[in-house]
């Protein structure tokens, strides 16, 4: 069984009633009934009073983990983390698979941007040079997985963002502008907790943590195509290295 | 400038504070003086009282991060994230590099166990066969970044206890067995908050995030040697894919 919770750590105890049964399920400790325990019976077991249950349960089921069924209980929705893997030839809706049945791609904002210090240096670019920045969520049946700010360089990929819209898809939009094929060469992953606007755009309930991706994909002659700082719900994905 | 800090989100206000402090370390914002304002500046910028930034600092000085000096204010000790490379050729110690000075390996607990469906199945091995199970602390500079559970088949490495602890280092108690060289052959990443037992092992505060990754490890005849899941403190590690 679980441990009851720790007071004091940081971390409000909704929360840490939520990630409990958060691995719960995904240990399929619950898989007998396909539902959680009855808020009593969670209250007793973490030594915490109903409400705060109750505040774990809404946040899960802001999630989609859980479905509050009148007259049945809390039923499991989903069990497991959408894997995304991450290999020299990743590409995002291919990478989930049949994990989801579909996948949906929003493009927030875009804008031509100088580019900076660091970004630079990534892309092989002089600073200041001109670069089409996209803001984007991707989801999967409905439920944010990502967020990603993304740099082209203009000049190679000055209808980014129109073909990006239009399309859907990076590897599409790269494709109309003649470019066939881009391989990973670099990826960072940090983890932390998400931001106030991570929190919006992923639809997290607060204290939510990320894995932010810092990643850099090339040509295949090796010359840099995009930097992305993509940012994943950490409940709802991992991430699989290929190497 | 960074943003205050918003309320009722799940994450106690001084750990909220300590994040903000730390990535503007890590963003350099302190390079001028090689400290951080004073206390009454944070809160003024935070709109907190100076008891929550002093609760803030006093996590980063534990986290090695930081260091108050007599007179002087509270000195900068540390910037950047420890870099840890993850490739098909993964090895800790040459991973870290000239990053740290001082590579520190701990034999916490060793104990023969036999094999679970899921570690089993990842080993090649039938359920119940004999496993050595190693839990290990890593550290840099005496800074624990890292602890692991792994399992190795016990038949083929009997002595593994034995020779972790001597040599410090599995690829030297691999060597010991007269196995030469082994790779990596998948690795898979979640970040979540650190348990208790976490909490304690890598000398985190309260809150804090860490980065499991689940990995397996195979001679180059593709036999499975190793099944390890091993928690990246994530405040002060990032990961490094090499795809």
């Amino acid at each position: 069984m679980m441990k009851t919770v720790e007071r004091q750590t940081g971390v409000a105890l909704w929360r840490q009633i939520a990630d409990r049964i958060r691995l719960a399920i995904s240990n399929g400790d619950y898989d007998a009934t396909g539902k959680v325990p009855p808020e009593t019976t969670l209250a007793a077991q973490f030594g915490v009073n109903r409400h705060t249950v109750r505040s774990a349960l809404a946040a899960l089921s802001e999630e989609g983990l859980v479905r509050a069924v009148q007259g049945r209980g809390t039923m499991i929705e989903r069990k497991e983390r959408v894997s995304y893997p991450i290999s020299r030839r990743t590409r995002f809706s291919q990478g989930l698979g049949r994990q989801v049945r579909e996948i949906g791609t929003e493009l927030l904002e875009h804008m031509q941007v100088p580019a900076s210090g660091d970004i630079a240096e990534a892309l092989g670019l002089a600073a200041g040079a001109p670069l089409i920045e996209l803001s984007t969520v991707s989801s999967g049946d409905g439920r944010p997985l990502s967020t990603a700010v993304s740099y082209y360089p203009a000049e190679r990929f000055p209808d980014m963002a129109e073909e990006y819209a239009r399309l859907g898809s990076v590897t599409k939009a790269f494709a109309a502008h003649g470019l066939a094929d881009y391989v990973r060469v670099s990826t960072e992953i940090v983890a932390r907790h998400a931001d106030a606007q991570e929190l919006v755009l992923l639809k997290l309930s607060p204290g939510a943590i990320v894995m932010e991706a810092q990643s850099v994909n090339a040509d295949l002659s090796g010359r840099p195509v995009e930097y992305a700082r993509t940012r994943f719900a950490a409940d709802r994905m991992k991430l699989k290295i290929e190497t």
